[in-house]
C-alpha cells in the first residue's frame, strides 16, 4: 500500500472535496471486498451499501451509480415527464454542471427558482411564486429539485423544516421531489439533524461518496419503490450497470463509517479560513455553513488571485471573475488550512491593492 | 361567400391578433389557388410564397410551415446542437408558449438573457454578460434567438441596429442566430425600416401570416442555404409536410399584399387605447411600439377586470394577475377600439377602486 | 373558381392518391367555412369534423392535424414510453417514410414484425412470436402499431377480425395499440365493413383526408379520452396548432361526404389495371385489395420502365428496382386508366424483353 | 486479501465471462494504484490505460468509461445524427441489450443488417444491400456499427479483411463506423491478428475489461481526435465522469498484461465443451470461434435443461427456448469445464429424450 498521499503534500488543494484520495485503510477495504456480477445477480457489497443508505435515508430502495450526475439524471428521467418543466434553484448543479442533461436526456425545460427573500437559496415562497398558474398554453411542471447542501451558493444548508415547507408546496401542486444531496452528509453533521429528516422531503435522494467521504467513485440514489420501479433499467440504459462494483461500494461503506463523523473538522477549518480572509482588501466571505467557502472580491481579480496562490502551492477555484471558492476536505489538516489562509490573504492584499489603486 | 364576420360584431375580441378571420377577398384568393402536391414535386402557390418571402427578407431559401411554433422549433433543431444551451430573452415565446419544445424536441437547455439596462428586452450588453466563459464543465452555447416584435414585452420593436449589435456578439462567440419574427411585419411598419434590414441579423427568420396579416394558417422560415440544407427533412419529420397547401399559401400571399400596409392603423389604435387607459385607477400602460398593449395594475385584479370587460363584450388576455394584454388587429376598427376603451376604463375604475379601498 | 384541374389532363399521375386536387365544389365549401381561432377557443368547423370522425370511428375524442405523419407521431408520443420498443410491420409507413421520427421524437426503438405465414402483412401469430419474453436485460415493449390499408404491401386490407386478433395479443401483453389508418376509408369500402369495426382494435386511430378523399391537407387522430388526454398539448408542441383551420376541415368534411363512397371506383380501376399488366414480360402484379397496385418485375428495370412511361405522360412510383407502384384516385377516370395500362404494358414489354435478351 | 474465489468453487458459472472476479494480484494492483481526480485534472493511472489502449488500437485518443454500454452509446451520440438510421447486425448488443438507448439517447432508428449469405453475421454484401438508395422521403443513414467478436452469433470473429470490406462500403456512402469490440481481445487471440488491424476498420472502437480480461469494471472508447473531439463532454453528461477511477483502470491494465494472453485457454476449453455436447439428443453446437458456445436444441426445452444443470451447480444462459449459451472464462479451469460437459450432456439427454418421446 505505497500510496501515502505524499505527492499531495507539496500542494494544498482547496479546489474541491472531490480531490480526496482513498486512505490506506479504505484501499484495503476495497481490495478485500466480496464481489459478484451486479448486472447479473447482484454484488453483495453493493447490496450492502444500497441497504445501508436506504436505511439511513429512510427509503425503501437504493441503487449504486458511477456518479452523482448519473444518479441525478436518472432521477429526473424517472420522475419528470418529457416536454414539461422542472423547477429548481437557479444555481443548481443540475443546471450549471451537467452539460444540459436535463434537456438532452430527460427532455425537460428548466424553470429557475430565485433565492428566497434574504436567503441564498430557493425557499417555499420563491418556489410557490415560480409555479405557473394552470394554462393550456404554458409549459406544465412535473418535478421540483432541491440541492442540499447547495454547492453554488457556498455549501448552504437548507434545514429539514424548510425542505418540508418546500415539499408541501410541491405536493400541493402534485409535483414529485428529487433532492441532489451530494453533500447531504455535511448538512446532517452541521445541524445535528438525523439525515433521514432531510430525506423526508423527497421522493428520491442522491448522495455522493466521492466528496467529503473520500471514496474514489460512486453515488447512491434512494427513494420509494414506486419512484424507483424502473431505476435498474434506466441505469443500465445510461451505461451505469457495472459488474464487480463491490470494489467501489466497499470504499463508499468505509467512507460512511470512518469519514462521515470527521466532516465536522472540515466545517471548523472552513470557518477558520473564512475568519482569516474576511475583510482583507475589501473581500467578503459568504459565512460558511459547511466545508465550502465563497469569497467575493470588490474587483474582478479572481484569475490573478488564483494564479498567485497556485504559485505558492494553494489551489483555489475561480467561480466567477469576482468570486472564488475554497473547499476543505480530508486531505487538508489544520496546518495546511492555516498556511492556505496566509497565502490567500497575501494574494488578496496584493491583487486588490493593485486593483484599487489602478 | 356567406361568412361576413358578422358573428364577431357582437364582441370586440382584443385577446390576440391571431383571431383575425380571412376576408371575403382572401377566401376567394384561397379558393382560386393553383395547387400541386407539395410533399411530392411542389405546390406552385407555396413556391411563389416561399420565393416572395425569401426575397423580402433577403434570404436564399424559405419553407412554408403550418405554424410559427413548428418553424421556430425546426430552426432550433437545424441550428443548435443537442446538449448545449440556447440564449434567448427570458420572456420569449420559445420559452413561454411552446410547451418545452426546446428541451423535448431539440434537446437544448435554455439560458435566459435578462432585459438590457433600462430596456424591456435583451440587448447586446445583457447578451454578452450572459454568455458563459469557456469551461470544460459548464454547458456550451450553440444558438442565440431573438424575438421581434417581442410579444411578452408588449410588442416591443428592437431596431435593426440593435439586432445587428446583438448579432455581432453572437458571431464573436461563433453562435448562429434565429429570429422569431412572427410579427416582424409590425416592426417594419412601425419603424419604416425595410424588413430585410431586420432579417440581416439572423441565419434564419420565422415570419407568421396568421397574426396581423390575417391569413388563417401558416408561417415561413427563411434563411441561408446552409442553415436550411436539411429543412425539408426536418419539416417532414415533425409532420409539417402538407399536400395541396397552396390553398393556405394563397391566403398568406393575399395578406402580404393587402394587409401588411394596414398594420399602421392597428398601431395607431393601440396608442389610442393606451391613451384612454393610462393612469386610470393607478393602472400604467407600457407605451406601445406596435399593436400590443400591456397594462400593469397596482392590485392583482386582472381576473376580475377581464371578467367585467367580457360581460360587456370586450375580450382581453389575463397576462398575469397584475398585467393584462389587449391586441388590435384587422377585425377591430376605430369605433370598436373606442368602445373597448370605455369598457376597460370602467372595469379598471370599478375593480381598482374596490381593491384600493379593501 | 378557375382551377379546372385542366393542367393535369396532359398527364396521368398514378404516383399517389395524395396528388388529388380539390374539386370546385370542395373549394367552395372551404371558402365558405365558418372559422374561429382553433388554438384559442376552437374553430367550429374543425370541431364539427372532429366530432364527425369520432362518431364514425366510435371513439370519444378526435383532433385535427396538419398531416398524418404528425398524427402518427403524436399517437406514439402519447402511448409509448421512451426507451422501449414499438412493434409494427416491417414495411410500415412509420418506419419507412417518417424520417426516423419514432426514434428522434418519441425516443422509441422499432421492433419489426414480419408478415404472417402466407400473408403480405403482420398477423396475430407473427406479432405474438415477435414479442420478447420478459427480461430485465432486453428492451421492453410499450406499443403496437397497425397500418390499414397497408401502403407498402400494396394497399392490403387487414380484416376487422384479424385486427381484433392482433389487438388481443397486444392486450394480453398490456400493450396499447395505435392504427395508422390513413387509408382506412378504402378498407371499409373494399370490405363493406363499418369503419368503426376496424377502429375497435385500437386505442388511437389516424385517418387522412388528403389521399382518396381528395382534401388538400389534414388528418384526424381519434381515440379514447384517456389516450388523448394530453393530445392538445402534444400537438401544440409539435407545431400542429393552427388558427382558422376550419378552412381545411371544411375540405375534409366535403371529402368525407362526397368522395368516400366513390373509392369503390378507384378499386375497380386498380383491378382493371392489374388485369392489363399481369404477366406482361414476366411481370407479376400483387392482386390489389384497394387502390394501390404493386407490380414485381423479373429484372431490375423499374427506373427504365418509369422513365419510359413518364415520357408518355404516365407517372408511376419506383418502389424498388424490381417493384413499381401505381395508385388510382379521383383525378384519373376509366379512360385514363385504360390509356395508362397501354403505356405501362408497352414499357414493360420493351424493357423486360431487352433485359431478358441481355 | 481473503477473497479466494472459494465461494465460486461450489458452482461452475458459464453464464458469462462478465462473472470473473479480480484475482488477488489484480486486487493488489488496484489497491496500490496512483490516483488523481479524473474529472478535474486527470487521474494518472486512467491516463496510462487510455494511452496504452490508444496505442494498441492505433488510435489517436481514448477515454475510460464505467461500462461498454456507455462507451457504445457515447460513440453513437458522437458519430450519428439524430433523426437518421444506424445500420448494424440484427443481433447486435446495441439492439438487443442496451434498453433502446439508440433511440432513447441518440435519437436514431435502427436499420438491421441481415447475416451475409452462408454467414452468421453481417458482411459487406448484406450491408451494401441494406443501405437505402438516396431519397428525400426515406430516412437517411448516418452510421454503421460492427460487433466483433459477435456475442449473439456465438462469439463469431469477423476477420480484419472482412471488416475492411464492410468499412469500404460504409465509406463509399460517406458513413462513419463504430465497432463494439467488447471482446475484440478474443478475436485477436483467436486469429493471431494484431488487434490494431481489426481497429483499422472503424472511426471509434470500444473494448471492455470486465469480460475475459477479468477486471471488475470498465471499458475504453478509442478513436480519431476528430471523432472524439466532444467525447469528454458527452461522457460527463451521461454520468461517466468518475473521480479517482485509477483504482478501476489499474485493474484493466492488470488484465491487459496478465489475462489477455490467457484467452487462448478459454477458446480451447470452449472447443472441448462443444465436442462433448455436439449431437447429444440431436443438439447441435455452433462451432465456436472463441469463448462463447451456442447450442441449438431440436425441442424448446432450454428452460428445463438450464434448471437441471443449475441443480448440479452448472449455470448456463437460456438464449431462447431452443438455444442455450455457455461461456468460458478465467474462473473455470479444465476440470470444471469437463465436469460442466458431463452435467450438460446428462441434462440434454434427459430433456431431449423426454421431449422426443412426448
Amino acid at each position: 500500500m505505497p500510496t501515502t498521499n505524499a505527492s499531495a503534500a507539496a500542494r494544498i488543494d482547496l479546489r474541491s472535496d472531490t480531490v480526496t484520495r482513498p486512505t490506506p485503510e479504505m484501499r484495503r477495504a476495497m481490495a478485500d471486498a466480496e464481489v459478484g456480477d451486479d448486472v447479473l445477480d447482484g454484488d453483495p457489497t453493493v447490496q450492502r451499501l444500497e441497504a445501508r443508505v436506504a436505511e439511513l435515508l429512510g427509503k425503501e430502495r437504493a441503487y449504486f451509480f458511477p456518479s452523482g450526475t448519473m444518479a441525478n439524471q436518472a432521477a429526473v428521467w424517472l420522475l419528470a415527464r418529457r416536454g414539461t418543466e422542472v423547477l429548481l434553484d437557479a444555481e443548481s448543479h443540475l443546471i450549471q454542471w451537467e452539460h444540459a442533461g436535463l434537456a438532452a436526456l430527460a427532455g425537460v425545460q428548466i424553470r429557475a427558482v430565485p433565492a428566497g427573500a434574504g436567503r441564498r437559496v430557493m425557499d417555499a415562497a420563491s418556489l410557490a411564486a415560480t409555479i405557473r398558474p394552470p394554462s393550456l398554453h404554458a409549459p406544465k411542471a412535473s418535478l421540483v429539485c432541491f440541492e442540499n447542501t447547495h454547492n453554488g451558493a457556498g455549501g448552504v444548508v437548507t434545514s429539514a423544516a424548510d425542505l418540508l415547507a418546500m415539499a408541501e408546496v410541491a405536493r400541493a401542486h402534485g409535483l414529485p421531489v428529487h433532492m441532489d444531496g451530494a453533500r447531504l452528509w455535511n448538512a446532517a453533521v452541521a445541524t445535528g439533524t438525523p439525515i433521514s429528516h432531510f430525506a423526508d422531503c423527497a421522493d428520491t435522494v442522491m448522495v455522493s461518496f466521492s466528496k467529503g467521504l473520500g471514496a474514489p467513485v460512486g453515488a447512491v440514489l434512494a427513494g420509494s419503490s414506486d419512484a424507483l420501479a424502473d431505476a435498474w433499467v434506466v441505469r443500465k440504459r445510461m451505461g451505469g450497470g457495472m459488474r464487480q462494483s463491490g470494489i467501489l461500494a466497499a470504499g463508499a461503506l468505509h467512507g460512511l463509517e470512518h469519514q462521515w463523523p470527521r466532516l465536522a473538522d472540515d466545517h471548523a477549518r472552513t470557518r477558520a479560513l473564512a475568519d482569516a480572509i474576511d475583510g482583507v482588501g475589501g473581500a467578503r466571505v459568504v459565512p460558511p455553513d459547511t466545508n465550502i467557502l465563497m469569497v467575493d472580491l470588490p474587483h474582478p481579480v479572481v484569475p490573478a488571485v488564483v494564479a498567485r496562490a497556485a504559485a505558492q502551492g494553494v489551489l483555489l477555484s475561480p467561480w466567477t471573475t469576482t468570486r472564488l471558492r475554497a473547499v476543505t476536505h480530508r486531505d487538508v489538516d489544520d496546518a495546511m488550512v492555516h498556511r492556505a489562509g496566509e497565502v490567500i490573504v497575501a494574494a488578496l492584499e496584493a491583487e486588490l491593492h493593485a486593483a484599487a489603486s489602478a
